[in-house]
This record gives structure tokens, sequence and C-alpha cells, in this order.
């Protein structure tokens, strides 16, 4: 069977020109056009066993599987995924799925359905075996989070995120810095080996360096949502058991959006009561009153690199890598002072 | 050369049902599947001219042309869409691109290098004549916007769509209701063929049918952009111009969220000094502070019937039509009354 990368061999440009002229792209010299299309003239029979391979041909699809539909954190990062692909010559297919659901089954049953040649995984566990992640035959990369508790060797596996850990921790310092002690955690799961546990890590972390004993019950979860609407639930349900708190810090600036709505209702205000601290940076958060501080992940960089971590191994140019990518403190207006 | 229409004629099933085939899905019953797979083995042999012809047989992809980037109003509607696509066994294939590009163009191209069977086209200008539509040959739907001041034959486009204008007016008559008469409008531009322009439109009328002057010094435009960052700057540049209003009315929620940072800062309490009503429902704005009163867009149901309707079209059930939407009113907190 004909593969584009025969026809790129065969005529000797690149896979992404060849995926360009069958593309009817302008962005080809005529010396290229001309070439790749004498070899597939030349090649004109092609066997094969099923109608199916055929299309093999010209798949430069690769999947995006966004897992927590709806978190708005990920709108800038599938922007800059969809422009750095498509400026190569690739095409986004995106499927979203629930918080809930298997990412690693929905990228292998994706693979079949849609011939990818590769995977970018926005958001999922990061607990992978490797006979989990065997599944997937093509390129992969995770994309803002790693594999910090699963078995996979690093030769086998790609990821750009931040530190989860680290910025938890330095959120939470932001707080105990302030003077703050009894300070409050909005999580999705202590226990769900995501990144919702590494920042509650990074929480506990903060809190010990500074000798501050952990009060479980100022812990308040979600279960598996990263939502704004069961973030808000959940802080109404922690505030029917306790309020004694001075700060919150939530694991993601929109559940902190959601926890702020039902701090209010409940009668205190921000920052004046209760301070509050995030991590993510999303567009909105610099907007709502009072503006939320945060810890701001570099958005557009995520999805940029790993693009480019993808389409180095699918092209033959590079290996698997884990990169960690710096994050930067936001002030805004929802932290006090207790000094 | 073979298509999947063939295919479906040949083995006497759905054309739906040759693509869960071709695509492996285990939804499919067996009698289908070896009855596709008899004709796919038959037909063996495909003549065609280049090895790119041999990818129409499952090209179930469908495009999406997301027009304004990292618009919140869209991340809902983009999820229906992907889900009612993928129950069907079609592929979405999302390209997102600036509110000023032009997105006929867009799907003209897309159409050709990704070899869709169809597009949905979510938010775009409504002036669209016959001659550009011709670029478009693969059926398609306008989902969020219809052709209200366009040149097209109603039996030659689809839209699903709330009614803007109204959507405005009845935003404004809120406003009038409770006893404001000097009310600024946020919007794009007054002059663009877009939904802008119709509820800006829809403001105009209510004034209008209520007696009350319109004073073009009220009225705040981005320019061509709906965004948040592009909201705040154009609210700030406004106030240093008059602050001579109780009330505004803003074409989206987004643009509201950055409009009320602009008032605040300029020491406007709101619903206090200014009350604020917008269009959209974005999830976000029931959380913010104070909740801003708006007029909700059926998200999910756009993009449900969008898909639908595209669907009967492609499959033969259907052909054109022009679908309106209700909307309903959400109460926030963020209108005072004056009476």
């Amino acid at each position: 069977m004909l593969t584009i990368k025969d026809i790129a061999r065969l005529s000797g440009v690149s896979v992404s020109t060849v995926s360009r002229v069958l593309n009817d792209r302008p962005d080809v010299s005529e010396e290229s056009r001309s070439r790749v299309r004498a070899v597939i003239e030349a090649e004109n029979y092609i066997p094969n066993n099923t109608a199916r391979d055929l299309v093999r041909i010209r798949s430069e699809a690769i999947g995006l599987i966004v897992r927590g539909v709806q978190n708005p954190f990920y709108t800038d990062i599938i922007h800059a995924i969809e422009s750095a692909l498509d400026r190569e010559g690739y095409t986004m297919v995106m499927r979203q799925i629930g918080s809930g659901d298997d990412e690693i089954a929905s990228g292998a049953m994706m693979e079949r359905e849609k011939r990818l040649r590769g995977i970018i995984f926005l958001g999922g566990r990061s607990d992978y075996t490797p006979e989990e992640l065997a599944r997937v035959t093509v390129p992969f990369v995770f994309c803002s989070y790693t594999n910090s508790y699963g078995t996979l060797d690093p030769a086998r596996y790609s990821s750009v995120s931040i530190c989860d850990e680290d910025a938890a921790c330095s959120a939470v310092e932001k707080l105990l810095e302030k003077g703050h002690t009894r300070i409050a955690a909005l999580i999705s799961d202590a226990d769900d080996s995501s990144i919702s546990q590494l920042r509650y890590q990074g929480y506990c972390h903060a809190l010990k360096k500074h000798g501050v004993p952990l009060r479980k019950e100022l812990i308040f979860t979600t279960g598996d949502s990263f939502r704004i609407e069961d973030a808000y639930e959940a802080m109404r349900a922690g505030l029917r058991r306790t309020d004694d708190f001075t700060a919150l810090f939530a694991i993601a600036d929109d559940m902190a959006i959601g926890a702020m709505r039902a701090l209010r209702e409940y009668g205190r205000h921000i920052p004046e009561d209760v301070s509050v601290i995030a991590i993510d940076g999303i567009t909105v958060s610099e907007y709502i009153h009072p503006m939320l501080s945060t810890i701001c992940q570099p958005k557009e960089e995520l999805g940029e690199r790993s693009v480019a971590l993808l389409l180095d191994m699918i092209e033959g140019r590079g290996g698997h890598a884990q990169i960690t990518l710096p994050t930067a403190f936001r002030a805004g207006a929802s932290i006090r002072s207790l000094k």
C-alpha cells in the first residue's frame, strides 16, 4: 500500500509538503507540487485489500481529546493547538469527554475510527500504566498534565505541563505570607491521581513547610468535577459544616469563581472576610469583582509546545520528552493582608 | 469512482451504517456489517485518477467554522454539536477564525482541504450574497445567526438562531420598565451587518417604542470585536467622554463583564449607580458579582438543531430551513429600579 510517507520518499519532499499538495494548498512551490503529482500519477494503480485502507494515504488528522468538558481554561490552549496544527498542514479532530470518562479508551477508539497520526490529550489522569498506554499506537502528548503517579518509562511518553505541586505550594504561600493560617482548600478529590491530588499535595506541603497544622475539616471536595456549578455547591455544603477560615485556596480559577458566589451568599465578603487564590489564569478571572489573584499557566505555550513535540515524533525529528513550563503570579484584589 | 453512497446503495443500508462499518464501530448489526463488507470486497479494484480522490470514500467529516475566537458563549454550543455529530457517526473538524476573518472563504477552503460533507458556521455576517455562498458546494447551516441583511433566497440557506433584534429590544425594555431612560449601549459596530447591528437595532427600537430619544454619545463601540478585553477598553474610553447614563445594555454577556470592570474602576457601583443587562447567558455570568441579568440563548438546542438540520440535508431527508428559537430572561442582581 502506498502511504504518504512513501510518496514523500519517492518525490524527495517532506511529508507535510505532500500533505499540502494533496490538500491543494497554495503554500507549496510549483516544483514540489509537480514532483509529488508525478509520483502519484506513476503509482496510479494502488493494490489494497479493502477500500477503507486507502484513506490512510492522506490521514493527516491529529486527535485532540479534551477531558473535562466546558473547562474555560482550555479555550486558549485549544486555539493555540488548532492554529499550530493548521500551520503545519494537519487537521485537528477534537473530541470532548466528561471528567469521569477514560481518555485513553477514547483515544484508542478515536485512533482507529479517525485514522489518526497522533493524539494530544488535554487533561487526564496522572497514573497511567504501560499496559493502558499500549492501546494507543500512534505518537501522543499529554498537555497540561504529566504522568506523576504512573509507572510509565520516561522514554515512552511525552508531556508539556507546569509543576502542579509547586504552583499550589506557591499559591498557598502567598496566603501564609499575608498572615493567614486558617486556610481552606477547594479541590476535586484528594486521592484521584490527577492534578487535583497534586495541587492538594502542594497545599499540604506549604502548610507543613510553614509549621501550620493540616485541618481536614477545611478540605472541601467536589468529587470528580472541576465545574463551576459543582464548586459552588461544594462550597455551600462545606459552609454548613464550618466557616472557621480566613482564606481559601481553590485548585482552579473557575472553581474559585463558583466558591466566591457561595461565600458571598453566606455573607462573607472577599477579601475582607475571606481571601481567595487559585491556579490557571483564565481570561474572565481578570475581569470579575474582585479580580482574582491567581497563579497563571502559560496557556498558549502549553498548546504550541505540545504540537511541536508531537510533530517532531510523527515526522521523525525527535523522541519522547517531558517538558515543564514556568508559571507566573498575577496579583488581583482577592487577598487581604492580616498583618 | 466508488463513493460511500454507492456502497450504501449496493448493500442496501444507510450511508451512516456504511460509515459505522468503515470505522469499525460496535453499533452495527452483524448482518449490515457483512453486507457492507461483501460489497467492498466485490468492488476491490477501484479505478481512479489520483490517489487523492480515493479518500472521498469515507469522508464523513463535517466542518465547524467558529468565528470570534475564544467567545465563551460558543463553548456549550460546540460541545452540543460535537456530541450530536459523533452520535450520528460523523467527525467534527473545527477551525477557529478571528472575528475579522471571512468565514465563507475559510469554509470554501476547508471544504476542499478536508473533503467535508457539510459545514456549520458558528457566528458570521448576516449579509451574504448568492455569489459568495456559491463558493461552498456542500450543505451548510448558520448557527446562532441568520441572513438578515443578505440577498439569499430562503430556499437556498439554513440557519438556527434566536431573533436578535427582539432579544435586544426585550433586554432594553427590562431597563425601561425599571424607570431608566439614560441607557447606554455597548456594541461591536452599529453597521457591520452582524448580530451587533441587529442587537443595536433592537436597542433603538425599544427606545423609540417607549418615546425615549436616541443619544448617539451613549453608544460605545469596540470596532469589530466581541472580546472581553476590547469591551473593557471601549467602556474605559467611553467613560472619558461621558458618564451621563444610569443603565448599560451590552450586546453580549462577556462584553458586559468587561464593561463592568471599567465601570467599577471609574467608581461606579453596579447596580447602585449603573444597571447592566446583556444577551447570551454564558455560564460564568451566573457566578460573578453581581450576578448578571441577561437574556439567555438556548445554547445546547442551537447546536443540536443545527446538526439535525445539516444531516437531514446531507442524508436527503430535508431541504433548507430557517429556524428561530425562543430566549429566556434570567433575573440576576445587576439591575436597580429607579421607581
